[in-house]
């Protein structure tokens, strides 16, 4: 196994050592239990809290900040974070009007999730949980009862995050999740797996010659394991059920991400971009916004996802609003 | 060969046309010559152009915007860009206060770069040139004489692209790029190669548990060919030569990109950049500002590299100041 760590034990923590060296103008963290919350927060705001297994950086925590996320709580590498890390983390950032949980839908982490909200109404804190399940690629999957949550995730966390700051109270940053939720379709592909420090070999073995179309963030299969295309193929095989999944049509426009899986070159990523936008074009789907990019990653592993959502009501205005963590920022 | 391209030939020419299409807000692409420059460009500004070999991006591309590069040439993937690439580039850029040729030192891009200034000369556009020499692994290399041009380059467009905006003339600008040449120091290494698209095979041999201390960010060999060792004990080979071949000692203050070579997870840059603190900090070095992610690539490489540069004088200020371009963003 080839990576760069001391011991696979403690990669999480000196990663989070050096997320908090990095960026302590933005974040704390605390190691135990582990999160990593908002360095001033915000009097009176409706707190927003993700989490999820280690080694999808730069999501969750390179998303707390100022118009994002209040706490984010990372488990163990492609593993779901704990309860007592949740209540934690929930009791760190309420600010008395109410908590949003937002999950990506695997059976570990809607569990400790769910317990974790239990856990907190026995301590009066109002807890709404939002499952994001936008991966249109299986139904159901190795971790999976239902769609498993990807790509949405990002945009959900940057549009909640901005309804929240701008002081909407529970029931209406609730509303947006929901919006995001179920305007938010994502695929990915994988030309490459990936290696857990704690294991030391590769979590799928694929051929030279082959990828897996639909891949999960944990190496899950997907739709089919298919030989190599011409990247022109690829955008147009995953794009199509994306737009149709949603029905997305004539007229609509849509925020477009084009995530490197954290092994991508970005030069790839944006030629993949160019062929996205136009074969979206193409059905009269207009990008309006976009990243391109390494967002929700898996490791080291090459591939490349899309994630389109809907851009309605005033979700651009949200999307627009000023955004200050590691991993996104703009107007500040 | 895995890529997510359709030919090698079109790589570039379809990953600037996504990069257009992401940001046309922030710059324009011209594509035969091919050159990306600033979508607003500012009167009589003092103008900054850089380039090189594609392949290693967000640089330069990436770095056109308010407040760093009016700017860049991009060659065929590590391939320096010709002469009348940059001779067009300039003249598209030049507002009458003077030209920066900003150049890392491979010989192609030296030769290329002296020859659009000559040319420039004979339309009377004053271009100074400024060359980077910050990699400390290696006195000569293969496509260098003298020291590489390396990750020092990233930061230097951003202090310079900050004097120039601010409406500094173009002696003010060249003692600043000086500066830069002068106190920033980097190394780098690789976990495993990179394949060139035209080329189909990767651009060295590597065993499983090999590294390459010292590599180019072509791939050039380095100091050692050695064993995989720990992250602590890499970056520190790696800081150093870099602390100590500017002599930095107790009570500096300086700038640290722990940059990914394109392939890196993110978790593990977090990992390596809180070694380099500490280490650092042993040596009484503080970091006061910093980068960590990818910023200066080798396609889908696995390693990383380390820069330093000494803050002194107005040197943080200029780095505070907003810039607003696809690779870094803040303040704005």
């Amino acid at each position: 196994m080839k990576k760069l760590i001391n011991h696979p034990d403690d990669v999480v923590t000196e990663a989070l050592r050096g997320m908090e060296q990095a960026h302590g103008d933005i974040l704390k963290v605390n190691f135990d239990p582990a999160y990593i919350i908002r360095k001033e927060p915000k009097k009176g705001k409706v707190a927003i809290i993700s989490g999820g297994g280690s080694g999808h950086e730069p999501m969750h925590g390179g998303f707390v900040g100022l118009g994002m996320l209040d706490a984010a709580c990372p488990g163990a590498v492609f593993t779901s974070p704990t309860p007592d890390q949740m209540e934690a983390a929930t009791k760190a950032v309420n600010a008395g009007a109410g908590v949003i949980h937002l999950v990506k839908n695997y059976t570990g982490d809607i569990m400790n999730f769910q317990m974790a909200a239990d856990m907190c109404a026995s301590d009066n804190i109002k807890v709404e949980s939002i499952v994001i399940d936008d991966d249109v690629a299986v139904k159901d999957s190795l971790y999976t009862a239902g769609r498993r949550g990807v790509g949405s995730t990002v945009l959900t966390e940057k549009i909640i995050g901005a309804s929240a700051e701008r002081g909407d109270d529970l029931a209406a940053v609730v509303k947006y999740a929901n919006y995001c939720k179920d305007n938010g379709r994502s695929m990915g592909m994988a030309l490459t797996s990936c290696t857990l420090p704690a294991v030391g070999k590769p979590i799928f073995e694929i051929g030279d010659d082959e990828i897996e179309m639909g891949v999960g963030i944990h190496g899950e299969p997907g739709r089919e394991r298919m030989k190599l295309k011409t990247a022109n193929e690829l955008v147009d095989m995953m794009i199509e059920p994306v737009l149709s999944d949603k029905g997305l049509k004539n007229g609509d426009e849509v925020i477009l991400m084009l995530n490197g899986m954290g092994g991508t070159p970005l030069i790839e990523l944006y030629l993949l971009y160019s062929r996205a936008v136009e074969t979206a074009g193409k059905k009269g789907v207009k990008v309006v916004r976009s990243l391109v990019g390494n967002y929700i990653t898996s490791l080291e592993m090459q591939g490349f996802s899309i994630t389109l959502m809907k851009a309605g009501g005033d979700i651009l205005k949200l999307w627009d609003a000023p955004v200050h963590t590691a991993g996104l920022r703009w107007g500040i």
